[in-house]
C-alpha cells in the first residue's frame, strides 16, 4: 500500500535511507560510516513509525518519522491519507522558523515516502505527560509553552500577516482535511452521544456522562466549538497541543508532532495546553492514594502553570503586537490611519477585546478536551493509569466537572475566577 | 494589457465573440442571424464593462460581462487581477444552483476572456436601487431576499455541508485576494481615519465625522469586525450584497454582480443588505423636503422590509436545517448520536444561539456598511443624490447616528428593539 515510490521502512532500511540524504548523512558523521549505524522504533503515538538512528558516535542522532496510509494502533483497516505528512512537515518548518528554542529543526520532508528527518531530542528530553506522571516539576513550564503559543500564533494571524499574506499562506497550506476531520468526531460529536468508541470508568461514572449526554446546553455550547472550529481560520495551529506532543528536560521544551495543524482558532491550541495541565491536576490525589506519594508540590505548581501559561502568552502576544506596530497599508488590523503613528488607547482597547475573545475560546475548548479524554475514544495516561477504579473515578469526576464549567461558563470565568472555580470541583 | 489571448470587447467585437459560442449563439437566434444583432454597453458599475447583445429578435437578449485588468473608472493606473471574474462566475453558479429563482442562469464563463455571458433580465428589471430613489416600493422585496440568503448561506455552509465538504469547497475556490483586500481597505479601514479616498459633506458633518474618527470604542468595533471579514470562513458569500446588485420587478428579484464572493461571515451579506434598505429610509426625507414627494409609504415599506427581511431570512434558514434533520456521520453540526433522530429541544437550543450570532454579525456588518457609504470612498445615490448639501447632511448624520449604534450595541439589540433605535436616530 501507499503512492508510486513509497516503500515502509524498518529499523534495517531506515539506515540506508539516512545514508542516501546527503544532510542527514552528515548529521550522522557522513554516510561512508554507515556501517556503524543503528536504529530503534519509538513510536509510542497511535499514529505512525518514529525510528531514532544512531550514527558515527552516540551523539550524532536524527529520528526519522513515517507516516503510513494507516493509522497505526489500528492497522489497515482504518486508512489515513499520507497528506498529513505533508502538513506535519510545513507546519514544523514554519514553527521552528517563528520559534526556533521551541521546534526541532527538519532535515528532511520527503513526499513520495511520507518521512520527516527531524533533530533528536536527546535525553534527558522525555514527553511531559510521562515525566508529569511520575511526580516531576518543571519550572519553565509556563514561560516555554506561552512564548511558543504566543510566537506561532501571532506570527501566523492576520495581526502579523494582514488580510493578503494571511489568505495566501492558508490557500497555500491546504485544510489538513482526514485530521480535522478526525478531530471533528472524536472531540466534538462522540462524546455527546452513544458512540461504539466512547467508553469510561463504568458504572462509576456512569451517571454524570448520562448527565453529560442529556445536557441541551453542553450540546449546544460543544457545537458552537465546533463550528468554531470549522470556519474560524484565525492562525496556523499545532492542532494537537496536549502534554503528549512536548518533549521536556527541566530548562528546555520543544513541541512535536504537528500533524493535526491546520488554520483554526488560537483557543483551540491553547485550550489543549491548558485542559492537559488541569487533567494532570485531577490526577493528582488519585496517584497521591494509590501510590501513597506526596503530590503537593506538583499539585501548586500545575496550577501555577496554568495562570502563568496563559499570563506569559497574552503578555508575549501584545509585546510582538506593540513591537510590530501599527502598519502603513490597509491590510493589516493596526493601521496607522487608524490609530496614528504610537500604540495609543483605542488600540489598546481593541487589544483588550481580541485577547478576551482567546480567552474565552481558549477555556471552552479546554473543557471539551478534558471531557473528551474522560468519556471518548482516546484517554490520557494521567487518570487511565491509576489503577484503582474508584480513585481514579473521583478524579475524573472532578474534571468532568471542571470540562463542563468550561464550556459552559467560560465568558463569565476571568484568570482569577477560574482558579476559585478549578479548586472547587476538586472538593 | 491582460493576459495572452486576452482582447478587450467592444460594441462591434463583442457580436463576434458571441456568435462564436455554440450556446450563446442559440439563444440569440442561430448565429447565421449574426449580421442582424447589436449591442449596447450599459456598464453603469464602476469596474467592468457589460454589453447587451441582443440577437435575431428583440426577445433574443444576452448579457456580456467582461473584466478587464484594471478598475474602470479609475484606468490602468489601477490595475485589478481578472481573477475577479472566475470568482464572479463561480459564485453566479453556484447560487443559481442553489437559488435559481434570483439568479441568472450563466451561459459561458470563459477565463482567457475574463468573460461571463449570462441571462438578461429583461425590462421592467431595474437596478434596486434606482428604483427605490424613483420612489418604487416592491412588495417582495424581503420575501425574496430572504429566500435568497438564506439558500445561498444555508447551503454553502457547514450546517449543510458538513465540515469535509466545507473545506474541499472552500480550498477549491480559493480566496479572492484583490476583492477582499479592497473591501479590508474601502469598508474596514479607511473611514476610521485620514484618507484621501475619504470625503463626505462639508462643512455640514464635519463634527460627527471628527468623532467617528476619534472614537477608541468604534475603533475596536471596526477592528473586530474586520477580523471577522479575515477569518470567519462560514458560507460562499456574494460579497457586495447591496441594492446596486440586485435588479427587480415588482414580482421578482435577481441578485447579480457576484465578484466580492469569498466565503466569509454570513452577517456580512445580510449586513450589506440591510444598511442599504437604512440608507434610502434616511435618504426618504431628503427626497420628500427637495421634491416634495410624499415618500411615507415608501418609508413604511423600507422599514418593514428590513423587520421582514430577517424574519424570512431566519426562518427559511431554520427550515432547511430541520428538512435536512440530523445527520448519520460526525461531519455536520446536528450530528444524529448528539440530538437523536428527529429535531429536538437540544438542537433547537443551538439552533437559536447560531441564529443571534448571524444576527449580532449581521448589524454590526449593516453599521460598518453605512458609515462608509457616508464618509469613505464609494457614496450611495439615495444620500448622494439629493440636490441641496444642508438636506442632504440632514439625512446622512441620522445614518452614520443609525451606523454607529448599530456597530457598538449590535449584541443589546432585538428584531424589536433596533426599529425603535432606527426611528429614534430619525428625529
Ligand atoms: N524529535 C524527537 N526527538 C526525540 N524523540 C522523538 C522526537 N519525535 C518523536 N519522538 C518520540 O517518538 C514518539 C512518537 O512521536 P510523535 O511525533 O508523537 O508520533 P505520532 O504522530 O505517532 O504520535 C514521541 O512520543 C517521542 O517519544
Ligand atoms: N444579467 C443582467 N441583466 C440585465 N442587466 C444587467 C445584467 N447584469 C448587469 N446588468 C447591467 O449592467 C450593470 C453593471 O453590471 P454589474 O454586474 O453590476 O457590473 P460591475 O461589476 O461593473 O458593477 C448593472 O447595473 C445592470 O444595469
Ligand atoms: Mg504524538
Ligand atoms: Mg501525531
Ligand atoms: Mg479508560
Ligand atoms: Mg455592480
Ligand atoms: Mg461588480
Amino acid at each position: 500500500t501507499g503512492p508510486p515510490g513509497f516503500v515502509a521502512l524498518d529499523c534495517e532500511t531506515v539506515l540506508d535511507y539516512a545514508a542516501s540524504r546527503h544532510n542527514v548523512a552528515s548529521v550522522l558523521g557522513g554516510a561512508s560510516t554507515r556501517n556503524s549505524w543503528s536504529a530503534q522504533e519509538v513510536g509510542d503515538g497511535n499514529i505512525n513509525f518514529v525510528y531514532i538512528v544512531t550514527g558515527a558516535s552516540a551523539d550524532k542522532q536524527v529520528i526519522v518519522k513515517q507516516g503510513l496510509p494507516f493509522v497505526r494502533c489500528v492497522g489497515e483497516s482504518w486508512p489515513l491519507t499520507q497528506e498529513r505528512v505533508r502538513y506535519e512537515a510545513e507546519a514544523l518548518v514554519q514553527a521552528h522558523k517563528f520559534c526556533p528554542s521551541h521546534v526541532p529543526e527538519v532535515y528532511v520532508y520527503d513526499t513520495k515516502m511520507a518521512t520527516i528527518v527531524m533533530r533528536y531530542l536527546e535525553p534527558p528530553h522525555i514527553i511531559l505527560r510521562g515525566g508529569i506522571i511520575e511526580g516531576k516539576v518543571y519550572p519553565k513550564l509556563a514561560e516555554h509553552v506561552g512564548e511558543y503559543m504566543a510566537t506561532t500564533l501571532y506570527k501566523s494571524s492576520a495581526l502579523a500577516l494582514g488580510g493578503a499574506e494571511l489568505r495566501r499562506a492558508r490557500q497555500a497550506f491546504g485544510q489538513n482535511e482526514d485530521m480535522c476531520e478526525l478531530t471533528e468526531q472524536v472531540i466534538f460529536t462522540e462524546p455527546y452521544g452513544k458512540a461504539d468508541n466512547n467508553h469510561w470508568t463504568s458504572p462509576q461514572l456512569d451517571d454524570i456522562v448520562s448527565e453529560i449526554q442529556s445536557d441541551a446546553s453542553l450540546k449546544r455550547a460543544i457545537c458552537s466549538l465546533k463550528e468554531k472550529f470549522m470556519t474560524n481560520a484565525q492562525a496556523l495551529l499545532h492542532g494537537d497541543l496536549h502534554t503528549g506532543s512536548l518533549m521536556c528536560t527541566e530548562t528546555t521544551t520543544f513541541a512535536i508532532d504537528h500533524e493535526f495543524a491546520f488554520y483554526g482558532p488560537m483557543g483551540f491550541d491553547i485550550g489543549a495546553f491548558l485542559a492537559n495541565l488541569l487533567l494532570a491536576f485531577y490526577s493528582q490525589s488519585g496517584w497521591a492514594k494509590c501510590n501513597g506519594e506526596d503530590r503537593s508540590k506538583q499539585r501548586d505548581w500545575l496550577l501555577e502553570t496554568f495562570t502563568e501559561t496563559w499570563s506569559v502568552f497574552e503578555r508575549r502576544f501584545l509585546e510582538q503586537w506593540n513591537e510590530q506596530g501599527v502598519r502603513c497599508d490597509c491590510g493589516g488590523l493596526s493601521p496607522q490611519i487608524m490609530f496614528g503613528k504610537e500604540v495609543p488607547e483605542a488600540l489598546q482597547s481593541y487589544q483588550r477585546s481580541f485577547m478576551q475573545k482567546v480567552w474565552v475560546d481558549s477555556l471552552g475548548f479546554a473543557g471539551a478536551k478534558m471531557i473528551r479524554r474522560i468519556i471518548g475514544i482516546a484517554h490520557v495516561a494521567d487518570l487511565d493509569k491509576i489503577p484503582d477504579a474508584e480513585i481514579r473515578a473521583q478524579c475524573e469526576r472532578k474534571a468532568l466537572k471542571c470540562g463542563r464549567e468550561l464550556m459552559l461558563n467560560a465568558s463569565a470565568l476571568t484568570p482569577l475566577s477560574v482558579v476559585e472555580m478549578i479548586l472547587a470541583c476538586e472538593q
